[in-house]
């Protein structure tokens, strides 16, 4: 039963409902309102803002979470947050958050991200939107910080008025909660992915590839969340979802005036 | 066999290779340098920015297009150009173009774009990207004012120097020649999706959902992308892939001091 008088809070995620990183996310938000979890049946990493239009969904009502209403669905993560707003919510949440996600999403990797891309979704729902990410691959991973930072941040934006479509990129340290220096406001690092794909041959003599690559960070400026995170603070990278680059904008209308009506 | 001395543009989509539009932007620009296609196997329409990591990769050479090397892979858009990159190609592109795709791609529709995120892809490996879309869903659209307009940006983008990290979104309106007005400058207009998903019962009983849509423009500014093909014009947005919203960065500086370091 709906309780209007609680904030409505979206849980989901890319690592699927059974990842320990959405139950670290959800016991750190279920004292702040009314949660409700809609996430992948399956893990989706790497899905980035992936929708399924050629084939259908499912959407099947599960016991994950003791005493909150939750959902497992068989699409991507943004597939996700469209069927929560239209079929399971019966109001806007204030808030929807994503992950906790086992491996960092700093930097470029916002675009590959099915668990940044689910808050992204979210965002241009007009809900304030958080993701969260751990930098710690493991299954087993100690969300303790993690799930401290993303208790306090969760709070705020449902306290404080915030700007019009925020949509947050967070990223937490491998740390203790001893060692934790703290969070700073970054941009997002410019870096790329330096892929190596391994050539196999298989049992029926055909070649095939693995994706594997290496990470570098070519961003030699200073107050970028890759920089924070190697310094071992938490970064907190506020995007936008118009991608305009009005400085080329502006060269384009100049530069090629005589194509232009 | 590679001649060094012309320019070479990587051409890719995300209909898959067997496309009309592809066959029409390869005609466009095989004139300008050595054209090599790296693309999709099969339609990936709406997979956005998703790489293929927990499956692996097949990739073959083809003979879709005459006298040109073409290769097909099993994998995403972005997969296709990541290949490329590390397995195809003997040296870094001139120039990469995506599409044209069948059916519009402006506005937020860059965010689900195959198409938009495999020109991305190769924006963000340094290399000069346009992705085009044509304002026609259809197999048989008319693709004549679409493969002017991209012979006419490829040269230019071959001829002149270009600012680093360039990516165009470049939409083209379903019109005739004579009919055709130009084209504009243009920033990414506020537009969503409202989702309405259509629920049915497979033949054992069980729900299942297909998505459905309006697409809702709700950008009253001047300059969009959406407005420019509204009335006629060709849109050409210039793009980038840093997403930090530097105005939100600086309001969270200033009213979330007390929680950062």
């Amino acid at each position: 039963m709906t309780n209007i008088n609680r904030p409505l809070i979206l849980v989901t995620n890319d690592d699927g409902i059974t990842a320990p990183g959405i139950h670290a996310l959800v016991d750190a938000v279920k004292e702040l309102g009314e949660v409700i979890v809609v996430a992948p049946d399956s893990p989706q990493s790497g899905t980035g803002h992936a929708v399924t239009i050629g084939l259908p969904l499912r959407l099947d009502k599960v016991t994950e979470f003791e005493g909150i209403e939750s959902w497992q669905c068989s699409g991507t993560p943004v597939d996700c947050v469209k069927l929560a707003r239209d079929k399971i919510l019966h109001r806007k949440p204030d808030l929807c958050v994503s992950g906790i996600n086992h491996g960092a999403n700093h930097s470029i990797n916002i675009i590959y991200s099915g668990t940044m891309s689910a808050a992204m979704e979210a965002a241009i729902e007009g809900i304030p939107s958080i993701g969260f990410s751990l930098l710690d691959y493991t299954f087993h991973a100690d969300f303790t910080v993690a799930k401290m930072i993303a208790k306090s941040l969760a709070k705020r934006m449902l306290q404080n008025k915030m700007p019009e479509h925020i949509l947050l990129n967070v990223n937490i340290p491998k740390t203790s909660l001893a060692d934790y220096k703290g969070m700073k406001i970054c941009r997002q690092a410019y870096a790329k992915w330096a892929e190596e794909f391994e050539q196999r041959v298989d049992p029926r003599g055909k070649d095939y590839y693995w994706m594997t690559g290496k990470f570098i960070n070519m961003d030699t400026g200073t107050e970028t969340d890759a920089q924070a995170l190697a310094e071992g603070y938490a970064s907190v990278v506020p995007v936008k979802f118009d991608f305009t680059d009005t400085q080329t904008k502006s060269w384009l209308e100049n530069e090629w005036r005589d194509m232009l009506s």
